[in-house]
């Protein structure tokens, strides 16, 4: 895998393809479907991997992804936003299987105080929280709105407690049927930084945005199925230094007269043996920076909105998109 | 108790004392001590019930209630802080048993959103956490420095969880030795909002600050001793109501020539119907509002400062009050 | 006056007319001119003083003040809002008289740290800012907005400077053709704290509502127009202990059957005498106390929201009750 | 200077140097003198630039370029923000020249809401402003207290107005004695960033940080002298990935057996090409991107306190090191 981190699926597949010279948008691992759906202002590829071999060369476990790329969520417009809270809101209800009497517990990883890791804190503050209505005044709860209950414990590093510990531990009491888990993703590409939204039915491991690794968190250890959504919101360092030599490379060779056998010798040197020389030469301070846009408080806040505009509308049968903003707080 | 509401012992005393013209750093009831100790910029008291009547006659639970109130703490002075985080570290010393090998879990109640409600979550964001140090990097922990775990889980209305379920949830994986809980109270008096801290080893009932009433949290409920620290930092506006409407007939009995008869009689008008007239009178607006000093949201930062470091001083030998500073963040 | 302090002519009428008998919406004065509207969600009353016996009787300046009671703001439906942001940009349409090539500077009053007083900033930073836009990319800007700027310079104690010197600064810079400022007020009334929007021709005099009286802010200051947008969110804690009294009293006076004569004779006290006298036995540390709605961080970020999305359709042709949302950043 | 962006002198003459082959800590040009001096914690480098010649060729206005560089700034010590206050508040008070009668207005530039931003509007919410305490009650000054007075505007594109307008605006009111602005900056190089501190006495070009370039905040722009503070928050990311292609290039040259004449052609690119073709291959994208530590809100709130304290002692001579942390707010 080249040491290139990425939590997406797509981005996974991607990289294997450009290794062995296939497409990007189909895949050449037996067990590995990909269906990309066009839409005016998103474009949703679907990755389902159900063999061991697609598990094992991608690096991601057996299960659906389902990524929806926000190509348009720039012009701040309505209309898009009202298209990304349809497309996750569907693509939920597909994936979460409940009752009207099912609780569900929400999740959100991360760390309020690191900006691109606040998503998953973001979401949280902003859904729609119903178990204690229904459980001290069922009288006051309208039809079409589920038990829902949501949590935010902070990272390792704050609590000094493992945050799967922590939701265990919830869990043993709530007793939820399912699980829904927000956090910030890392991904290689610039492109995709906070335009991508990630949803999956095969869990998550926290951590995998911008802290260290940390426990999983999926059916096997929680004992319910545990949905994921997630969202790129950093670039790891090493990971664009990486792309941008290739991609100076690849422009030279094209462009110089000269010393074109030059570049096409540099290119062809091992991609494992480059990119740890890079990670070396980088250093411990790299491996401490992150790459984000400029914009990122503000992308942060637009997109937490949207989520849990959509997942209000996913549980709730009362919540649509024309009345979702209604149902999300402001802070 | 004529529905006066307060979350300190003692002023639980003093309105008692009130009805039966006691006076107020004594108490009439059996089983009742309290103790008053001067220092140059804090007054401790303690109140300590062993008995079943003073349970009952002054509604708080047996067991020692220490309470400073820091009447220079307006000064802004670092001689000021340091007497404080001196005096509330030497009392939570005093009542915490812990050995070099305990685990400590500090639990900060309220509502981040709610200022004068945010004092746990503050201080909880300031304590010094190494659990997760001690467990996966032991050699780099300094002699003096015991293990420690935070969290500010939200409260009902946030998470949809009783908060009492939600930490009864971690202290079942964690499996600490004591629980420190940190929360805003509710005082009857002007006075000794944000001025006031209260020590005690009986646990506390959250909710009892802004909120509404939710579970107990005590050695009953968790398992293990519960040390709560709170800080007053609003007044019931009922309570106020009545506070004044009581000067301001005393002041009419004593000032005004005339009708002084009238004002004696109005006096003595039974103090629970006065109660609960103003209640009726003040309605249900009345009973969502809250009274706080104007500068509550400098107070909370600065008193929640001061109570991470007598925190961290408490618990680990390695800080004092001379470094104390150097071992919360700041946010 | 009494002593009450009030930011509303609305309350400034009524407390006139309380001491006259007269009905809450009519006024005794000539020159005071009252109308009322009503809406499905919304009371629209709208003061106009144009004599100087208003003027002087009432304590307001000759001009307009159209109070908007947002009965039903609690409910948080979409509804509610669209019906307000709609009133309240009618109404600014009617008083700002602008061209297309006017340039408008939007002020927030208040201190971004004290929740109750940060209506101001939070209002600024949500308006559409395109001043620098038309300036340097003229050729981006759509037909139907106009050119506006905006600051929230913060109050005397973060400054040093007052308030109105730094704005004047600016405008001498800028050279606005008008000036909407927005700040928070004081309420004589727990009913109308944070449900009530008064705006006005006249101007206003900063720190009027938490903080401490300032300069004046008016065209005669100014040198331009100043439109004043406020809404009260705080109450005085003298002016709740003076009308629970009242309350009490009437209440006292209808229910007892014993001491009638007593209380129509406390009744009777003179109204400024009771009044300097609360405030004397309330003291020092009451001066200091605000009282505000429990989910007043709440209240603040709606309303300012609806506010800014009204101030961006009042200015901006392009926006409108449907797309206004989209105009708006959230923080 | 292969567009490669700094705003540090110290940097800019590394540049030169790497291009003339000369050593770093001297000066190959004529009228720029170079200064090194080694504490525990800190190394001082001054800069200082009196020819045509060395204003032309480092880019640099004449005058003089402290830099602190805070090599220990990790080690969260209380001796190491010690020692770099008082070498923060020694270096302001060389180059200050104030008497008692003065007047200072400290300005903030940069985005709240862009934490790499923060820098200047965080430290101007922690210094003691005092300016209306001499206007209204002088006799509550202490001696030792000097006129200040302080702003954080916000940037052109939530004013609408450039920066240096509106503090042009308030100068014009307040008429200071001297201005001192602070700024985020960037660095060329991971290791300054966020552990540097640049004083010096040529004012400074907003925007020169995270956004855009925008007017010039001199002596000749404001009138009085104007100090500049500033820290590298933020690398660019075409200048980390140009970095670590010329590391790469030279690890290859150094280690490679076989294709050394390779990788020395590739050395001998001209490095303007090399950069521009960076930039190209980067893209648009990139050009939106910033680079930060990824603790960087933690390292914003210390160093802003550090500076904050260093300012104080600066111009209050009642401040030192010791009492320091007294007089700035927490937040």
């Amino acid at each position: 895998m080249y040491g290139i981190r990425t939590d997406l699926a797509i981005e996974a597949n991607e990289i294997y393809n450009e290794n062995s010279g296939a497409s990007v948008t189909s895949s050449q691992i037996p067990g590995v479907e990909i269906n990309v759906e066009k839409y005016e202002h998103a474009k949703v590829t679907k990755v389902n991997i159900s063999s061991d071999e697609g598990e094992h060369k991608l690096g991601k476990a057996k299960g659906n992804y389902i990524t929806i790329e926000a190509i348009d969520i720039k012009l701040n417009s309505d209309e898009v936003y009202k298209q990304l809270r349809e497309l996750i809101s569907q693509e939920l209800r597909k994936i979460i299987t409940i009752t009207d009497k099912s609780t569900i517990l929400i999740v959100g990883l991360g760390n309020w105080n690191i900006t691109p890791d606040a998503l998953g804190p973001k979401v949280v503050s902003n859904v729609m929280v119903t178990r204690h209505i229904h459980e001290y005044m069922p009288e006051e709860i309208e039809t079409g709105v589920r038990s829902t209950c949501a949590i935010a414990p902070g990272v390792l590093g704050i609590t000094g407690v493992e945050t799967g510990e922590i939701i265990k531990g919830v869990v043993d009491k709530v007793k939820p049927n399912i699980i829904i888990v927000i956090d910030a993703l890392a991904s290689r590409s610039i492109e995709r930084v906070s335009k991508t939204i990630q949803i999956s039915d095969t869990g998550i491991c926290p951590g995998s945005g911008v802290g260290n690794s940390r426990k999983e968190f999926t059916m096997k250890t929680m004992g319910v199925p545990v949905i994921a959504i997630g969202v790129p919101t950093v670039v790891d360092a090493a990971t664009i230094a990486n792309d941008t030599i290739d991609k100076v490379i690849n422009s030279l060779v094209n462009q110089s007269s000269k010393g074109k056998e030059f570049y096409e010798t540099l290119k062809s040197i091992d991609k494992n043996e480059k990119f740890s020389l890079i990670q070396q030469v980088l250093g411990e301070d790299m491996a401490n920076l992150m790459v984000t846009p400029k914009e990122i408080d503000d992308i942060i806040n637009k997109i937490s909105k949207v989520i849990s505009e959509a997942i209000n509308m996913a549980l709730h049968t009362v919540i649509n998109s024309e009345n979702a903003a209604n149902y999300t707080l402001i802070h």
